[in-house]
């Protein structure tokens, strides 16, 4: 009986012990914390900086580690912000701002041309807890469009304001105004030139469809978090298609397209050929899959982008959070920028196909 | 015996003559003929001209018999259409163009005035066969923006074009274009006025809540047909709002909000308190509820106009039709211009509540 007792006593130590090696390879300090601590609410944060054609042949190692680090940098900005109790909308706002500030990705800063070599900006923010929403069309001089969207929501009676009368707003709430120049990049310039080019040659038809300005039409950045509240939010920010005419408008700013929130189901960002986002309704269908069928959000994303979504003909991808803190990163392009962040602290970072 | 039978012939020959008096009174000669062959296709045809307070006692009778007049020419012309084997696009668009033409809605020639005294214009369509759709916001010379939303879908790779562009668009498509004076009307800039002179009144903020204002926004049209080819599809066309500021954009361009069709569902077309139709992705949802949960049309018009609508403070309505001809017309207003025309020739037409 002794021995069997010690038999016991040894087993458990043994399994103790892997145990926490186990955690030691998984999670940081911090997140070993918030482990011993189940009261802790649930929170999470997920981004993306854009789906196409990101294939680890065509990206330089330099190149790769900006974008990694970039995308830290955004999460964990918003990461912190949700594990000092702050909100959702907060998190999503600030964490987009990082990646709006950045030229890497096709958002504010990098932002395309349009075809008369202006950059024109939408963006989008939606809150779970009222179905409140804030969205901007082809504005061309306001440093962080997403802020601009969130002071749609919340200082307007609007949801969606575009071009002159957007800036206008901006300018009355006091947002940062740039000189148009600010969104110049060499690199989005010399696109929109090549993209030009492509057109004349192939008799304005088909430039749209061509695989290198599809791409360069690639880059939207988005965000969606759940806070300690229980809360959930959506966010998107884009500088739209390179070679854009007509004052087209993408997804980005069109809630049920590309940014939807509810509490009850979801909060999703989209990136990807606006259009076919447009027509098929998607961060809405998400949650909707999940409210009427009772599809889990990783069962409904996949449904959408893997399914319904080539059936149009469309390609990109979505991030998105649940009210359980579940996540999802669905994309059917060969890559897609992106990074999440549970309450561990436990982060994963990726950026071609899974 | 012989008497019996004598009273028995009697009461079958005046029951018939009933029967035929009460098919007079509803159908026309054309409708009957179709009545008495049931391998003609199921096709029918459903629009809206805005919701609002619309009532009995605050209409004169020669205007109830205007738009009475006008509701009626308009779904006669896409009936028509539908009767000879058009398609359900068509007769959309040409329905829409009526209630465009006439300045009783606020759509293209009755559009009202925004706040800088001009007259932006949006509208869309969608095709239920397809899933394609093509939008317009914020026009000021095209005649018919139904028509130019048309354009879009059918001939662009865009779905939603906007302000310059889309009228760019417009030219080099051969759009008919005209003087923005064209749609001036004394009442709609009456109205704008008046809506100025309360807002200075109530300090910038309260107007848009102002019961007059809000219904000044109120008189979109909508239609939604089903055609012999088993396809449905919905537009919609608008002015905005009075009044309005900073290039706001309606839910009428927006594509699950304002306009929403798919073969598999039904198709739908919204008017009301637009930023409330895109927070609720009304037109959208409804086919959502159909398509996820297995409610009728009537179910889901009504679940999300009579419920989750005015849950979230909005109102106004939908007009919508399904795969099999079945049609909703659901409003939480004082009222909805409104008609539908079934294959029988069958004419409905309403203006208050039901």
């Amino acid at each position: 009986m002794k021995n069997l007792l010690l038999l016991f006593s040894l087993i458990f130590f043994i399994s103790c012990n892997e145990s926490a090696e186990n955690n030691k390879e998984t999670q940081n300090p911090e997140a070993e914390k918030t482990v011993s601590n189940d009261s802790v609410p649930n929170f999470g944060i997920v981004i993306h900086g854009g789906a196409g054609t990101i294939r680890k042949e065509n990206m330089s190692d330099s190149l790769e580690q900006a974008y990694k680090e970039k995308l830290e940098e955004a999460i964990r900005t918003g990461h912190e912000i949700l594990a000092n109790g702050g909100t959702a909308l907060e998190a999503v706002q600030r964490t987009i701002n990082v990646m709006e500030n950045s030229p890497l990705f096709n958002s504010a800063k990098g932002a395309v041309f349009t075809n008369e070599g202006k950059n024109e900006l939408d963006a989008s923010i939606m809150d779970g807890e009222t179905l409140n929403a804030g969205a901007v069309a082809g504005v061309t001089n306001v440093k962080n469009p997403i802020n601009l969207a969130y002071e749609v929501m919340v200082n307007s009676d609007h949801v969606l304001l575009s071009g002159k009368g957007a800036e206008q707003f901006a300018k009355e709430q006091g947002l940062e105004i740039v000189d148009p120049s600010y969104f110049y990049t060499e690199k989005r310039y010399k696109a929109m030139e090549r993209a030009r080019e492509r057109e004349k040659e192939e008799n304005n038809k088909t430039a749209f469809y061509d695989p290198f300005i599809k791409d360069e039409k690639f880059g939207t950045v988005g965000c969606a978090a759940l806070d300690k509240h229980g809360n959930i939010a959506a966010g998107t920010s884009t500088g739209g298609m390179s070679n854009k005419k007509y004052n087209r408008i993408g997804d980005s700013p069109i809630i049920g397209a590309g940014t939807y929130a509810n509490n009850k189901t979801c909060a999703v960002s989209s990136t990807g050929w606006g259009e076919y986002f447009i027509r098929g309704v998607v961060a809405y269908d998400i949650s909707a899959m999940m409210e009427y069928k009772g599809l889990s959000l990783q069962e409904a994303a996949s449904e959408v982008i893997q399914k319904k979504l080539p059936a149009l003909g469309g390609d990109g991808g979505i991030i998105a959070i649940d009210h359980d803190g579940n996540v999802a990163m669905e994309f059917n392009t060969a890559g897609m920028y992106r990074a999440t962040m549970n309450k561990n602290g436990e982060l994963k970072i990726g950026m071609y196909s899974k």
